[in-house]
């Protein structure tokens, strides 16, 4: 009998993934996002996954999680998103990294003491209304040399809103001001609004992860995160009994409780309770086990009246993700968006992680 | 300028409540629950803090959770609350970790091949039905030998609910069968709930950790943690735009916008968003800053248009948690609970950490 929950995932279909949508955007440059430690599925290993299939510019968050990737991209280009940030000044010296500037003083004093040699890229204001140096800033930049330019669309998952082609009209502004610059604007979901939003860099980040940026679109990329679970304990429960804490749940008649060992400490959402359900997967056959109760910080109570006994004895755990019930699916469930599932549960520390390489 | 976001953890405040907590509890032992890496917040340094304070007797979910504490806690007991997992085996025998046995047939293997020489405990249902062994069941374990007896209160937050008194009357039928066993019934919320709740030890975990687990009383420990962020741009944006992603948020007028660098990356839930604030503090006041468009994984945008200029350049942090806005207050506006909030902060990986001691 073991305790800790189990997450797997499979780098060859982050690999695929990545082939396919390069495929899709083969005119400009197909970089990877690996900020937030990769969304949490690890920037080692999934880094290392990524520079075997080609990969030579990879997007971060910070100087830190720069740092980290840099031991499995010796010769690739790192840009940092967030900027640069003088607490790990550091490492953008030791590591050659570039920042992604987006003020127009940032830029300024990257020049009066740069971390290293790296032209900087800057990001640019279209319409996200984030982060990115306006138009009228970008004019006082001209002389200056700049790796790349960036901006990034707020809306592009819908591909009828109006606002993709305004930041499309506004992104090609800067191209008047910058003639022979790179630029880049899309993200996963971008890539899909046409060609012409590819321009030179494009900038692959959740749908390697399997996550369906383009809802529009029947499914072109593959989960790659399985997460299961030991179930502790089967019991019968009693007729008018609840079931977790507050006592949300009240059985209606005999009812068999499994009780997993995962929790919202292992990034399922608290949320996950009262529409989300487990399942008992066995000789090819899946069964439904709904929560009952409210989700705890290590367990989770599910349903399991409806699975024979004979399947339960021979099974030792659940499945709370998996190709059937994959992270858009389960996010749906929880009031939140793929990004945050991988995120919560990726940054867990209790997993017993596989990776399938 | 910066750009990670700064998590500050106040370990003297946790001894403090750690102290309150057993002043609380003076006939009992007081042992502390650092399961789930201490809820997030450094099982290594909550640990060294709460042993110097004298507590001998620690609670974790899993082997390789005692394993790491064990290294700062070296005299004393570490129960795993999930019972024992064979995965950790090996952690079980170096650490002489205690197990919280939850079925008859995990009391029967690790009888059968015991990990280390220590007396297991037992988890006994009394009316939460997740984990735990049954009345009836216990009767055939009165010849075996345990170190603790343990049951876990599904409503001790509401002193009001039925099933705090039914709880406690079935535990008490427990102790008809297992006479010289200690007994361990209450969590942070059960000690409030009266002395006879108290039993051998009980387990403080999130009242530690600043949380009000009794909202009957008026808030009796210390908030512990502090977050901040750096802002990274504050520009001013123009009446109807929109800030975000699914440009969620237009403008009604000329607003200013800051960019907060830090998102549901860094353990902020996206449900922060639409009801949430950012506050500027500065000499001593304290301005709201309402957040607009969605929280995202690295940024969180927020309105400081009524916040004056001479002031907003005078900053260059925005605060997200504090004493006045703490870990219970944002879990409201999140919809969910406070446990939630430590455990998805303390599980993000690219904050500047800072200890004080």
């Amino acid at each position: 009998m073991q305790t800790r929950p189990r997450l797997e995932i499979d780098l060859n279909i982050i690999r695929q993934n990545y082939t396919y949508l390069q495929s899709v955007t083969a005119s400009a440059e197909s970089a990877c996002v690996l900020k937030n430690d990769a969304y949490g599925l690890g920037a080692k290993e999934v880094g290392t996954a990524l520079y075997q299939a080609g990969c030579r510019t990879f997007f971060v968050a910070h100087g830190l999680e720069g740092a980290n990737l840099r031991a499995v991209a010796p010769e690739a280009r790192i840009f940092t998103l967030q900027g640069y940030g003088t607490e790990d000044e550091a490492l953008f010296r030791a590591h050659n990294l570039i920042p992604v500037l987006p003020t127009l003083s940032a830029v300024e004093n990257w020049f009066k003491k740069p971390a290293n040699t790296q032209m900087p890229a800057i990001q640019v204001e279209t319409g996200l209304n984030r982060l990115g140096i306006s138009l009228t800033e970008a004019a006082a930049l001209q002389e200056k040399s700049f790796s790349l330019i960036l901006s990034h669309l707020a809306c592009a998952d819908d591909i009828t809103h109006p606002l993709n082609q305004q930041q499309y009209r506004r992104l090609n502004d800067f191209k008047k001001i910058f003639k022979k610059t790179p630029f880049s604007l899309s993200a996963s979901d971008g890539i899909f609004l046409g060609k012409n939003f590819h321009f030179d860099v494009v900038r692959l980040g959740a749908a390697l992860y399997g996550l369906n940026t383009a809802p529009h679109l029947k499914k072109y990329v593959r989960n790659c995160m399985r997460v299961t679970a030991p179930i502790l304990q089967i019991k019968t429960v009693l007729p008018n009994e609840s079931v977790g804490y507050g006592a949300t749940y009240q059985t209606k008649r005999l009812t068999k409780i499994a009780t997993a060992s995962i929790g919202y400490a292992d990034g399922i959402f608290r949320s996950f309770s009262p529409n989300g359900a487990l399942h008992v997967c066995h000789a090819g056959q899946i069964y439904r086990a709904p929560i009952v109760g409210r989700v705890s910080m290590d367990n989770i109570t599910c349903d399991v009246s409806n699975i024979p006994d004979q399947i339960l004895n021979s099974i030792t755990d659940i499945t709370i993700i998996d190709d059937f019930y994959d992270p858009d699916t389960c996010a749906t469930v929880c009031g939140t968006i793929g990004y945050e599932i991988l995120n919560n549960i990726g940054h867990a520390t209790r997993y017993q992680r596989i990776y399938i390489k």
